[in-house]
């Protein structure tokens, strides 16, 4: 399924509005940050990691599959009989950089106690990583000197 | 009150969560969006701008503002009584971030029938912004070179 087949656009919000609401529950957002994130794709290992319950579990990723930040394919181990699981599609890798906007702002504005997390770190240089607002040419810029264009 | 005062953590669930916890509601949002990006700080405009009923903004501006994302004062025009208006603190502030992202990702993933949006432009140079991952020097890293560290 392709982003423009996934479900139907509200026109009444505004394109924030319509993005979040693909992630805006509990279960979803942490569901779509282990597999985004961090790599996980089996049914059984989402239910190992973050507790959840079967039917809640198999209702958002198949909730994420419709709107097409997942993709759904069945494997099979020798002698077991066939799973599933979930891999994230270009949109569901593109939301990477809004989670790690909403780490970086809940790291500043809602700590937990274990401190600050981190975003992350490039591969080919293992240098730390953040989120930020760059120039046309890759310059990073101030929030402070942005016209926001927001409009519905 | 101060961002640690806000809200009280909920430490079963991941920065990223607890961030999206405070915004993850249509009307907050959409408020948030009007305060934080375009500068709307009195109740009547939000009501004017947003045609939402009274009780319902009175409800999501109290929470934004206990939540330490934006801040109430009265103001007072001659002759009449006073009212209320809602000025981003540094939290709602840099809620920008956040919300440019989830614009860009709708953008591409739910885009409108208006086509494409703009963030904004830089007001020092007219040039437009984009959000995107950068290294500690401010160089622009792309999101498949990042090994990220999300952990709960």
């Amino acid at each position: 399924m392709t982003a423009s087949e996934a479900a139907p656009v509200d026109e009444r919000l505004c394109t924030i509005g319509r993005a979040l609401g693909v992630v805006g529950d509990k279960w979803t957002l942490r569901i779509l940050c282990e597999a985004a994130l961090n790599g996980v794709s089996r049914f059984t290992d989402f239910q190992d990691l973050l507790g959840i319950a079967t039917d809640v579990l198999a209702q958002r990723l198949n909730k994420l599959v419709d709107e097409g930040l997942l993709a759904k394919r069945s494997y099979k181990e020798p002698g077991r009989r066939a799973r599933f699981q979930y891999e994230p599609t270009e949109a569901g890798r593109d939301m990477r950089l809004v989670l790690a906007a909403l780490q970086q702002w809940g790291d500043v504005h809602r700590p937990g106690c274990s401190g600050l997390t981190e975003i992350g770190r490039t591969v080919s240089r293992g240098t730390p990583v953040r989120v930020d607002f760059v120039d046309a040419d890759g310059t990073v810029v101030a929030a402070d000197d942005i016209a926001y264009r927001y409009a519905l």
